[in-house]
């Protein structure tokens, strides 16, 4: 039970699904009630809000039993003590496959939605982007780090696992985005598709400018991209799960660790353009529904 | 989103997953999304909420399509708008078992909860029990009504699988509820379970007596059980998911629709009274985890 406060409450809720968000064999017990959870928050972060409480709904195969509840909700409780969300209650049911939904509840003076982008507004990324997608990449290709020819690589592919393993839910960025952006999203289905929701609920166009996105890209990416042969930009554009937040708002009230990727102009949906300045529309993200999970 | 006001604000979260709480040869795709929404929004009622909204966070198989998760979706929309509960929001993900969670939020002046129960009160039923237990009995039996021997029974029969697939969840009961009582809570597990919880919340005995239960035994739960050769005293204690409401309060202010059931006692426990005035422990109701389901 909240108490109510003279504020905007915002409120979201967010399923893991075992076989479809994640394989057990990729995270500890822990991590998967620890991830679910900052994976939930992270939608408050993107509307600016402080979180408040959480309630958790966990269906659990009977063969776990009380000891693997236990562990996740260890996990959960680390999560909330670090993003201060206790969790106030929730749900067990018995199921054939492991969920954790994750409902939480934040107040904001100011709320973010996806709607509200100006054109001549900056596009900001605070976070990063394919390192997650990285980590998801070796970790299906079933590879063990010990096989990686030098210690460069095995640090490279380690951080990008542990980016998908252990997100974290940017609630102080998310604060300082809203006292001046005009919209925000975290990146949950990768940062193409969710420029494009952002583009879509304001009306504009949202324009990703490569070479600055490029710059954003970090050694541990670019080195576990070689490692896998996977190209370092797309998995930028593509890759979800990392929870890094976009937002659109004016240049001279650019956050401390907002970086710009873009701009937004008149018109509709969302584009990549080039070093030359040729442009190219932007896919869409992550779709659960697609099979490309 | 949602505005904060000067109430207390409620909040609840509640799975159904099939195989565990229903089978889809028993409902229709709406009568899930119907079904699953009563239940969470019953735990509102049961708080003495009036409901503000909801969340809806489904898990589909791929095999079921747009369609099936429009279907799901229009029961939702249909208990929404009867229950004045708009849902604003939601998640959808594939998942190889179809689940549907329900979060809400309500608000009242003067939440009741399962502590707060006093020596001295009166149990209330408001709702009937046991019916939707013999609805669910029937369903499980595989039989047909056109093979019962007449129309009495056919209705009888028809009535408990009718409460069992589309329950109500009692918000008026639980507005009026909350102006008297001290303590309440929605039967979704069973009455001698539930009626256990509140005993332990309140630090208090509960005694149900057993000759005022049976009057409240209705000539449709006392017909199907004939039909199931089940015990009806035994399918209104155990049996749950009527979404009746229980409350304990002051023998003077008991609302309307409430029933006196039975006593609130110094002591601990939930028990039994029988005709002769001897009493029994009542054991705890229905176990998602017991494989009793």
């Amino acid at each position: 039970m909240l108490r109510a406060v003279g504020r905007h409450l915002v409120w979201t809720v967010d399923a893991s699904v075992e076989g479809v968000h994640f394989e057990r064999r990729w995270l500890s017990l822990a991590e998967v009630g620890a991830r679910s959870f900052h994976a939930a928050v992270s939608d408050l972060a993107a509307m600016g809000a402080r979180p408040v409480a959480a309630l958790s709904s966990l269906v659990v195969p009977p063969s776990l039993g009380a000891a693997a509840i236990r562990r996740i909700a260890a996990g959960q409780a680390g999560a909330a003590r670090e993003l201060r969300c206790p969790v106030v209650g929730g749900n067990l049911s018995r199921g054939h496959e492991l969920s954790v939904t994750t409902t939480a509840i934040g107040v904001s003076r100011r709320p973010l939605t996806r709607a509200g982008a100006r054109a001549g507004d900056e596009v900001w990324l605070v976070g990063a982007v394919g390192l997650a997608a990285a980590g998801l990449a070796w970790l299906r290709s079933g590879r063990t780090t010990p096989g990686l020819p030098d210690a460069r690589s095995r640090r490279a592919v380690a951080a990008c696992v542990a980016a998908w393993t252990r997100p974290t839910a940017l609630v102080r960025d998310g604060l300082r985005i809203a006292r001046v952006a005009h919209a925000a999203i975290d990146v949950s289905d990768g940062l193409a598709g969710d420029v494009g929701h952002v583009a879509e609920a304001s009306r504009v166009r949202i324009v990703i400018e490569e070479p600055a996105l490029r710059t954003l890209l970090g050694p541990e990416l670019l080195r576990a991209c070689e490692v896998l042969k996977l190209d370092a930009l797309s998995l930028a554009l593509s890759g979800g799960e990392d929870y890094a937040l976009v937002a659109a708002g004016p240049s001279k009230s650019r956050p401390p660790r907002a970086r710009r990727i873009g701009r937004v102009e008149k018109g509709a949906g969302a584009r990549l353009e080039a070093e030359d300045g040729k442009l190219r529309p932007l896919g869409s993200g992550f779709d659960h529904f697609s099979g490309r999970s």
